[in-house]
């Protein structure tokens, strides 16, 4: 994140490399009537300790939202977090022991990579396409474990607009992976930080509507819909499982801010989200297809890029063996800035690959990025050609 | 929290049980200043991500704050926490692997208890005085441990008028422990959220600055003196500790609030935090007072409380091996709440004691708990009379 952040800063490069947002929409009038709000309601609740597993007033909220993409849930199962990695660092501790299994949809986001280290899990991929994770690669993934006398004790997924790739997984493979891990009895994480930024196509059920047998743990985020800055995200899990993680929560972090949830209460329950992620919705879109086209003007032939229904991220692979690491160092030479593909994966994969993010910057510093990020990548194919290389 | 809460809120109900400052005391109309300079400064940044360490304006504050104690702290190993809670919670999933030996004041936090059980640490107390960690004590334990083979990690300590105890630890005593800490390098993990609320007596250095030998983490917080709703804290360590700790922040919320820095940075940075300390330091030394006076008036013979010179909490141990577990519901339905003293060990210790809070409620409730208290105290001692106990 440091070096992430203080690429960003430099106003002269063009980073695409971030996650980040687009704060500077949010408007300056509803902030300050959210901040005279929480004053005249009385500012001594929102400087102190809020209940370890949230307001019911925000719980309530998020069962709104949660509404807005069909899901229902119950607010006695929904617990706030300090931001959506919380949500994640809390569902490993409570699940994984060192050594165990996780499945991870491949590529895979590299915030919930580096928490299920931390737990000394042993992460394996499922093959994805561009309707998401493949079933029969997880059947395969599942027996080749079986045979290892393995059982997975959860599956990740970002099923709308992955981070990193962009993709999103189609209703009839929601259904069937929802399938498979009921039958093999194993955990569903499913991290939908994205699902109300959807531009285009049909809003689709979330993993955790589908679910039956109580075996899906929801995660959302109002990092990317109100902002990342307040920290506060939530989980929604089956009781049984409810009460497990609560337990982790107060040990991490006592309870999560009163004032930020206070904030996201006001612009919740007034209404304004709506609108705001409406701008974004628009904001976003306008984004990607500018650099959906700059990617068409600038790419070499043989390169190859997702197009993402909503979300932050584009997923771009090189042609001729190229290894984005070696770009980058020139890339940020050059201004520009993107992810190396082998970031999202804990085994070497993804080395043709980079990931770009279009939610951040206007269409005009968007077109310029990818611009230079298409001229490094030909001198880095005349160079390659000039040494012999293909 | 979830109980404690739920009891606090019920009006009726004294609750001398929790651990929370006076939010009402903070003047509405600085939090109106705040929230004006955070949205005139472009609230965009309020609304983003923040760099994972915390900003660079932050930790200059908290070098502003930790030099009123006299620490000298550099702020390139100062992270930002999300309350002083997680900050416990680091520094033990750094250090700390299942069945390593954490020491223990005695009694200790609770949060840092639960923390260090999490992650599967065998606690040993410490026993302690009315001038803190006893040195022979410390001494003995050690050794035993030697005996056993074992070597604790580290040592948690909250130096000044701790939670639950009330006691602060003398500077000779300070000086001895830090020199034992040095001799078998057993870190000190200094916990100090009360510091900068001594109503009384000296202001006495911390461990932190004792240290010559880069063996201690400094735990600050600014939950009691600014607000715990903004769920902002801090460590301060030496270079070759910090860049350990860091590397676990990112997994576990990727940053702290920036919305939250902000305000901590507005209040701390235009110098009105000072005026408030110096308000709830009276607001506090008052209470204190108050709760002191009650007791000697209602309390039977025999029992005994300890003389905080600063912070939240009076520890009181109870004559006739009265256990305060067997009060608790009694007191409850009598409208005042406690927290059983046993809830501040691991090991059973402390069924004599209870913890009493005077940092929120009024002298007039402070004086009304304590009488009703009293009150289910004789009855308990007639009623053990009447059944043939001493």
């Amino acid at each position: 994140m440091r070096d992430l952040m203080s690429l960003t800063a430099r106003p002269e490069v063009i980073s695409l490399a971030g996650g980040l947002p687009a704060t500077d929409k949010f408007p300056r009038e509803v902030f300050e009537r959210i901040n005279a709000c929480i004053a005249s309601n009385g500012c001594a609740a929102a400087l102190q300790y809020a209940p370890t597993e949230g307001f019911d007033t925000v719980k309530q909220d998020i069962v709104t939202v949660m509404s807005e993409e069909g899901s229902r849930a119950d607010p006695d199962h929904i617990m706030v977090t300090t931001g959506g990695q919380q949500a994640i660092d809390l569902v490993t501790k409570t699940f994984i022991d060192p050594g165990d299994v996780i499945l991870a949809e491949s590529p895979a986001y590299p915030g919930a990579l580096t928490t299920f280290m931390t737990y000394q899990a042993r992460v394996v991929h499922v093959p994805t396409d561009d309707c998401g994770i493949v079933p029969d690669r997880l059947e395969r993934v599942l027996s080749e474990l079986k045979t290892e006398g393995r059982r997975p004790k959860l599956l990740y997924v970002v099923p709308n607009f992955s981070n990193p790739s962009g993709v999103t997984v189609s209703l009839e493979r929601r259904k069937v992976i929802v399938d498979i891990a009921a039958r093999e009895r194993l955990l569903i994480v499913e991290d939908n930080p994205y699902g109300l930024l959807r531009f285009e196509g049909e809003l689709l059920p979330t993993l955790f509507s589908l679910d039956t047998v109580e075996n899906v743990v929801y995660l959302g985020s109002f990092s990317k819909i109100v902002s990342p800055g307040i920290r506060t995200g939530w989980l929604a899990a089956p009781s049984a499982i409810y009460q497990k993680i609560v337990l982790g929560k107060q040990a991490v972090d006592l309870c999560s801010s009163s004032l930020t949830q206070m904030f996201v209460h006001e612009f919740v329950h007034s209404g304004d989200w709506k609108e705001y992620v409406a701008d974004l919705r628009a904001t976003y879109a306008a984004r990607r297809d500018a650099m959906l086209e700059a990617l068409a003007e600038e790419l070499p032939q043989g390169s190859t890029w997702t197009r993402p229904e909503g979300g932050f991220f584009v997923w771009v692979t090189l042609p001729h063996g190229i290894h984005t690491g070696d770009l980058l160092v020139k890339a940020i030479e050059r201004n520009v800035a993107f992810v190396r593909g082998d970031a999202f994966f804990v085994d070497g994969q993804g080395t043709a690959s980079m990931r770009l993010n279009f939610s951040y910057n206007d269409e005009e510093r968007i077109r310029e990025g990818v611009r230079r990020l298409g001229e490094v990548i030909r001198e880095h194919l005349e160079l390659r050609r000039s040494l012999g290389f293909s």
